[in-house]
């Protein structure tokens, strides 16, 4: 019997299986340094302590998108090796902060599955939680992702698809204890804006944009010891789908992130995840462009130091989003995506008042 | 006079000469979070503080083999500056764990010398030794070398062979002191499988892969502190015998581990290095897959809570395990590697009982 | 209005202006690993932490230049998102050695304003400085950049030049609180040469060479959260003036003091920056060589287990420097850099006695 890991198929996951996933990591000031040198991450908060300590927080914590990212990363040797595509997120929360030496471990539970009319796959929903040492929570969210079928003749399961949130409203967003915005210092986080100067509707060209190099997105995929084999075998993949290495799409997720300092620099905090849409894969060479929406502004309930904005934030690749590129009508008719567009991100981020 | 480093050549080693080498080297977890991007490690003992205090460790150690590389990278400069080529290791012996915070010095003695009959190059034998800030052997390695002669007329010295072991025995194996793993959490560790789950002669493909990209490999040697110059200087290697950058032998041997994870994801210590071949240069853009082959399972003494795997694991370029390439029989009827064969390493693990 | 930063233009400087730069970092051993990936630098001070407690220091500093990119990182989105060319630095003085740990800021105060005659740019210059989170100055430079007007009919300011020394003199040399090379180890380091060895004029070829990757550039330069648009937007600068990213100038800078380790071991500190010169660009694929000369011979006031040396570090691509290239006269009799020269830089590092 072989003893590497074949991954789980469709007809392998049962509604409500927790699965439990390996391995538990030890999160480092290393961790967070690669995630500056990969992405130019520079919100104050992430980058410097005196700056975190000042606004009510122990030390600095890392970046929101690293814990995701190696929270997420944990759950592909189990759920994504069989995976044909990673449909979407919903419900997203980001809770106790994640600071260099807590250990990070994760788990997932299957809340809905569906076959596919095809027979050859289904959709599995999972709730993945990831936590630190003390078992506090620190990231949760839902994604779906198609799966294969290992037996075509395995039958398919009463369908069952979660409830999920357009979004996650106000009153479950997080701030971590003891963060006060009320003193903060816009001058050294390199931001003029506070909450009260976004409007709902307004639209931001984050300017700036990167190159994606095959070594960055496969040092940041190992990084959070994200599996994953598309993303690191250029000799299977040259006869794959694409001929080429797929890029994450967290690394995608982050690179937006990081450039959407120019413009939501205040937004030191990312609150929720609210969905998400890879909209085309990335590739070494492509350059990736973003900008963002406001889509909502929320108040935190009791809170008079900071406020929330919710953001549509848009990666395009090889194209400048002075235009803000999104959607688009095909020459047949049909609405999707603007060519150019890789991401479509739904979040919440917290910023002083 | 020029000051710069000629290096060492054949007619400058002697018999028991003990080189002292530099450059003493502070390991952090800075070391540790790149060794983990470069190679997506994700053995349980290293990767989280949490487990490895569970199995008995004060802290998480860094990777045995970023040990060695580090101890290896300071050798280079004294040792293989003229090497022609690094013919083989023997009896490595991992000693004391390394934590973040120590610092690692080497040195090495001549064990051997013997000229080549075409009178331009020698082999040179060196036991070589990293140890701790207090002075603890963290890991001992023979290795053998051949090195061009500066002077082609200087005298061939007696010709002296080291005995070595074919192997390192089950009673020189070092076990961490505190180190138990009766209470080894298999979940965590990602791995189904015991020290009684494995059969002597057992093949396991490790499946997946890795393309080596160039960014990659040089970030890794530097890191190793490594100057060996075929590994970063491209305009002199493209007028050389292979005319790119040839990859640091370890960053293979590091791939291989890294991927032999997937089957052997519970042998979460390496013990010992009992032989190793680079059996053929790997160069950027060569995706690396791996297999190994259970070689003998060895009892160590008084312990119930582990044992030790003696193990094979090969290295193979452009070309999936499935088949376990190893020794081909060429047209001509000559025995060797099988051509897509880089690496066949002889190395001894732990893992629980 | 647009909330992205559209950086400063030459009318928006103004002589005493003092500019406050985000963000502030806490640098970390994270950082230095990554510095130690990037350059392979190996000088013992900062290697190891057991040699500068022996020095006299607490703990191993982070390397000189980290730390100086980290601040002219910060310097950028305030002075250089228009600039044209960075013209020369004067006056550098390394201060305080920063620890990990440490929290970095900095800020600029505009010394000099002089418009160029052909009404579209004018250069600007600043007096930066770098300090830690006690407020003690860290690294401090003047520095000359040619920036683009954004009016064309903006008027130009009464011309104004800084009084600049041509090198630092040896009274303004900083020697870090409690440093003391009268036990210094030279074989730890590496090194055979203390100050009494090296004479006025001498020249060392480095020997070595490493060959720049993009991604190498790219992580580095984020590492620094040096933001300037040239180094990281293939997509734009393959409609730019040299149809590819441009290498972050200070990237090549480290590379050639790593390379320097050879044949200048032993200068394990810098302490100033008296001039420097980035003759032409660099880009993804050279390979840099270097070799250096020495200017002058400094002893520090007070000291006899130290002194100084005034260096000229030649950095040149894709040529060996064994003829030390560096001057050319052109075919049309111009004067002028050698045409493989890409960095002249004037500086001065201190070494045992």
């Amino acid at each position: 019997m072989t003893k590497n890991n074949p991954g789980n198929f469709f007809e392998d996951f049962r509604l409500g299986q927790v699965l439990r996933h390996a391995t538990p990591r030890t999160v480092t000031a290393g961790d967070q340094a690669l995630y500056t040198a990969l992405y130019g991450a520079r919100f104050a908060l992430q980058s410097s302590a005196v700056f975190a300590q000042a606004c009510g927080l122990p030390a600095a914590p890392i970046d929101d998108l690293l814990a995701f990212h190696i929270v997420f990363g944990k759950t592909v040797p189990d759920v994504s090796l069989n995976a044909v595509a990673n449909l979407g997120y919903a419900d997203g929360r980001f809770l106790a902060p994640v600071y260099p030496g807590d250990t990070l471990s994760a788990e997932s539970e299957v809340v809905g599955l569906k076959a596919n009319s095809n027979g050859k796959t289904g959709v599995v929903y999972l709730r993945s939680r990831g936590a630190n040492q003390r078992g506090e929570a620190v990231v949760e969210y839902t994604r779906w992702v198609m799966v294969r079928k290992g037996d075509a003749a395995a039958p398919a399961p009463e369908p069952v698809l979660p409830e999920l949130p357009a979004a996650v409203s106000a009153g479950r967003l997080a701030v971590p204890e003891g963060l006060d915005f009320s003193g903060f210092d816009f001058a050294a986080a390199g931001a003029a804006h506070r909450w009260g100067d976004y409007e709902v509707g307004e639209r931001i060209d984050h300017g700036d944009a990167m190159t994606i190099e095959e070594a960055e997105h496969q040092l940041a995929t190992r990084l959070y010891q994200n599996t994953a084999r598309v993303h690191f075998n250029q000799h299977a993949e040259s006869e794959g789908r694409f001929g080429r290495r797929i890029v994450y799409g967290g690394h995608v997720i982050s690179l937006a992130r990081a450039l959407s300092f120019n413009g939501l620099g205040s937004a030191v905090k990312i609150a929720a995840i609210n969905a998400g849409c890879h909209a085309a894969p990335s590739f070494g060479g492509d350059t990736i462009y973003a900008w963002s929406e406001v889509l909502e502004k929320l108040e935190i309930p009791g809170r008079s130091d900071l406020g929330a904005l919710r953001l549509r934030t848009v990666a395009a690749k090889d194209l400048a989003c002075c235009a803000f590129p999104y959607q688009a009508v095909s020459e047949e008719g049909r609405g999707g995506y603007h060519p150019a567009v890789v991401l479509d991100l739904d979040y919440t981020v917290l910023l002083p008042r």
